[in-house]
């Protein structure tokens, strides 16, 4: 069995969000990372910046603020829930639905965890060494008062955060991946053709056909 | 910058091994597992079934019984150090000197801690899913009163034990890692030969190449 469903998680800078792009297009699938957070968005009356910020991040500042950027006075959260564990609810059934609708590509957010028990989804994580990253980050997104090690760090402690607290997991750990890659190694374009690679045709033999 | 020094951890029983000798066979290298075992009896003067059975693995029997099955009798370790750390130092000691001789291929043994500083060294952790690696120790090495699985636990738990002793790492994190594949999804000669793909053209152009 193919598999249809490719996961990429991702270190802040590596790439894997241009891997997850281009693996989309060579299979030609949905790609869901910004389509994704305006669905989450739809379902729960949040802004969309809240949503892309807060979904799979873990500030310190969150549970001060997350309130008031959420714009939560147009719609209530199910009761008991805190806007963060709300948002994660409807993340889980929004990317549940999605990967029912057929094959896609979906960037981010804990998707490995949510998918973990379809034999037919590939979980990918993507890091880089961080010169790689650090040079990334300035071209892509700018310069900022941090320095980009900084923000670098910062950001994936948020992620690893987030990931541990809503799944139990060590954010990763190769227990949750079938494929770990270091593109300042591999390269984008060569990880984005190993997925394609293996997604198509997985191994599919007996253990037997190996010594 | 070519990658010539190759290491291979593995889980027990993902095919690690197999994946080693198949790359080295590819490359026509050097591979050592067995080699380097021999090489540190030698040094050592411990039984080449004690090095092999503990140069590794954090049994929790060791400290109590590693006199007795190191033959020490015949060696001194080094004044104030364990034969545990003795070994530990001389395995160190014997892969630094085999990467200095040339390309050639690593199985286990923290070598990818030890050759951590080492620019042309490609890091690779083998693992797999457990029905697959059941199958396959069994094969391989026979059944025993103990189940496959408990047996995969037991094992893998010790190695990981070991590594974090002597390396203070958590062995399968990714960030000690260039690749992490999952033999059970990518196939043992799949894995072989996108590792022998990156190590003869590691990513060699600037971050600049890609968006």
């Amino acid at each position: 069995m193919s598999k249809q469903i490719i996961t990429v998680s991702r270190e802040f800078g590596s790439g894997g969000r241009t891997v997850g792009k281009r693996v989309a297009e060579l299979l030609d699938v949905p790609y869901y990372d910004k389509e994704l957070v305006k669905q989450v968005a739809v379902e729960t009356g949040f802004d969309e910046k809240f949503v892309e910020q807060q979904g799979e991040d873990a500030s310190p500042w969150k549970n001060l603020f997350s309130y008031a950027f959420a714009g939560m006075g147009r719609h209530q959260p199910m009761q008991g829930l805190s806007a963060d564990d709300f948002l994660w609810v409807i993340q889980c059934k929004v990317i549940l639905d999605l990967a029912e609708k057929g094959p896609c590509v979906i960037v981010g957010r804990c998707a490995d965890y949510i998918l973990r028990d379809r034999e037919d989804c590939l979980k990918v994580f993507v890091h880089a060494n961080v010169p790689f990253r650090a040079e990334r980050i300035v071209r892509l997104y700018g310069e900022s008062e941090q320095e980009p090690e900084k923000r670098l760090e910062t950001k994936d402690k948020r992620r690893r955060a987030y990931y541990k607290h809503y799944t139990g997991r060590d954010w990763g750990s190769y227990t949750n991946y079938d494929l770990a890659l270091n593109t300042s190694v591999v390269g984008i374009e060569r990880a984005a053709q190993f997925i394609v690679d293996v997604a198509k045709n997985p191994f599919a033999g007996t253990p037997t056909d190996h010594p």
